[in-house]
């Protein structure tokens, strides 16, 4: 008996056509990233399990763990942890600042949901080793710049700063244990509203002026110049508050002056982001028509990535998960400018043309197009056939008579039309 | 204490520098299997335990296995097995003949020596559900075409047949339990030459005349036509052997109807393949000059692919070793036509210019050019040694004056050579 064929559960197959957009996706984002002086890099995905342990806190559990012979190992959760080790193993070969990039699969054990899988493929960039608002600046640049090219509108990337965050817990007078409480409640304002963060804020022991003060700042919305002066009035009086207004001040303005559309970002002081590790600029990029969410977000984070080297080294970076932009894409209809699969089918007609028509097949993928060639001098209705049944828009006849012409038919699979064209008008017809 | 940061042993990290490289084989390979009419398909690496046990006989201890809750899992150790599971699974969605490539890593626990690695990355193909002569020409075709893109020269696809070498066996009266060990002697020829194999045979209990037989036929050289006729010759009487002669000679003919260089392929007798699931033609690509020996091999194997279709999909196919050709081509000195790395680093002269040079290097980059800025207005000689640490060839100066005049002072880092121009000609210098 045949064993039984099925994919782990919770991870996905990819055939041609998902295949295609994915491809197109991580050579879009590539090409951005080129652009933007970032440089490719590449890690296993094994690691030893010492290198993974003790960072995701209630999320160890969903570590996949394997020993080989006496090796404890583990597969990576996400490809930031990997940067750090790079980062303190050779100190002798990266120049900092390091813009790097990086796509591959990480592994997490998740509950399955629609859209979230086991394995899931990641594109990572990061400026490692200078705490910059050019920095920041750029990698918000690409992103604006990477969804564009992929053909999204009518995204926004929010931007806000965690030390804006922390400074309003404090001026409302939120002790710091109740701090994170604070931000975990403003995370939430997209899906409960103000009604419900500020019931949220009162259940953690909040007053209700503080309150009321917190709904009201993350609720503020307007062009980023309004959020600003309304972010630096009520910190008025907190130094390192004020101080990233200013940082977030900057990051807009560098924005601005690289060219980047102002409806492409926006402050936006209800932005959070879970992670607690991030120390400056977070930002989300987020499809507000249709209301699809967030796409990706990312941040500054200070204190991760010299984990292995020892000392702190400051990163700016974000990750974009291409299963997340696949799906989107293809909810809009969002599809590749060019369709990369086969253009032509060159049939078989009988044994003696096959020699003529290997070689017109090879004339045209010398010339680049992707050609599918019969694989025997079946008969043309069944070569047809099979030709439709993948996609191919366009057979080839190379029959006795159009050998002796010079000419080749063309048939339309779509249509069923057909033609006799001469030989050296067949990539022309055929690329229209 | 910073915990260590080591990759797991017979692992290994790649800097952009060896990054490019395996970029540039992987784009180059996907753009000759595209034109063959190859599609793109991705599996995942972790698959049930039992999708992949039971196959490699004594090789079954490098298989790293794991268990995620009740699940018995395993890392892949080629993409071979995933391809027959997906052909057993997706039945309705597959149209054969189906050609594939995929590109990815497989894990075996090998024995750490020099090219070998435990995490490895393989750019398969394979054509899947017919039994074609076509098919197996078009494999070596997209060899010949992929490694001469790469810049290979010198090198040569060795053509056999597994049936040639059964009837080879059967002829010179070999016994069937025997056979195998025939076929490892052949295997070994070109690393212990004639005698060699023949002590080899004798030590099988093949008798001397068998054995001088076996090493006359497999060490026939010449051209392709000569080598077919020896191989008529010796085998007039075994019907089975010669059916297999006329399809090795089938494909020589319709890889010169192709117009494939008859000068990179040879009908090699000496050619056995260790792998015993060949079933037809078998292939391998060797550089004779110099001397570096296989680059990949493949061939015909028609019984593994229907292994979870419950019936037999004969299947034709390759698997390019990403990192052996890496090594080989660092070796040979063969690099990308085009370095991707970063051509221009674009400096920030003082705060106040900070915006008119990051205009400047959105321009570029909207150019198409990989484009590195400074993330701060340091002096002016750090930012041109970071430029130059990171090997970018231009830096760009956009000081008052030259913001004054339309100008831009572009320096060649390599020469230290430095001159102003107007703006407009900055593009077509650093792309000379």
């Amino acid at each position: 008996m045949a064993p039984k064929a099925q994919t782990y559960k919770g991870m996905k197959d990819y055939l041609p056509r998902e295949m295609r957009l994915r491809q197109y996706i991580i050579a879009t984002l590539s090409d951005v990233a080129e652009r933007y002086g970032f440089e490719p890099m590449q890690t296993p995905i094994v690691e030893y399990e010492a290198t993974l342990a003790g960072k995701l806190g209630d999320d160890e559990k969903l570590i996949y763990r394997l020993q080989y012979g006496d090796d404890k190992l583990a597969l990576r959760y996400d490809q930031t942890v990997s940067l750090a080790r790079v980062v303190g193993q050779y100190p002798n070969e990266i120049v900092f600042p390091f813009r790097r990039y990086a796509v591959g699969p990480s592994y997490r054990g998740e509950r399955q949901q629609r859209g979230r899988y086991r394995e899931f493929y990641q594109f990572d960039l990061d400026i490692v080793g200078v705490d910059s608002r050019v920095a920041d600046a750029e990698v918000v640049a690409v992103i604006v710049e990477a969804l564009s090219r992929l053909g999204f509108t009518g995204f926004k990337v929010l931007l806000n700063h965690r030390e804006v965050l922390s400074a309003l817990a404090r001026v409302v007078g939120v002790v710091d244990e109740q701090a994170s409480q604070v931000y975990r409640a403003v995370d939430k304002f997209d899906k409960i509203g103000a009604d419900g963060v500020r019931n949220d804020l009162l259940k953690s022991g909040l007053d209700a002026d503080a309150a009321a003060k917190i709904v009201e700042f993350v609720a503020t919305e307007g062009d980023s110049q309004t959020v600003l002066a309304m972010m630096r009035e009520l910190l008025k009086d907190d130094l390192r508050g004020l101080a990233a207004v200013e940082d977030l001040s900057a990051v807009v303005q560098l924005l601005d002056q690289m060219g980047i559309a102002v409806d492409g970002y926006a402050v936006a002081p209800r932005l959070a982001r879970g992670l607690s590790y991030y120390t400056g600029l977070v930002f989300e990029a987020v499809i507000e028509n249709p209301p699809i969410g967030s796409l990706l977000g990312g941040g500054r984070y200070d204190k991760l990535i010299g984990a292995f080297a020892g000392r702190e080294v400051p990163t700016v970076g974000t990750a974009f998960g291409i299963e997340r932009l696949q799906i989107v894409m293809t909810e809009l209809g969002l599809q590749p400018p060019i369709d990369s699969a086969p253009r032509v089918y060159v049939t078989l007609f009988s044994p003696e043309q096959i020699a003529d028509s290997l070689a017109l097949a090879q004339e045209l993928r010398a010339a680049g197009l992707p050609v599918v060639t019969a694989l025997a001098p079946d008969k043309l209705g069944k070569q047809f056939k099979e030709a439709d049944q993948k996609g191919v828009p366009y057979a080839l006849v190379l029959g006795p008579d159009e050998i002796a012409r010079g000419e080749v038919v063309v048939k339309n699979l779509r249509s069923g039309e057909q033609q006799s064209v001469p030989r050296d008008r067949v990539l022309a017809l055929v690329q229209e």
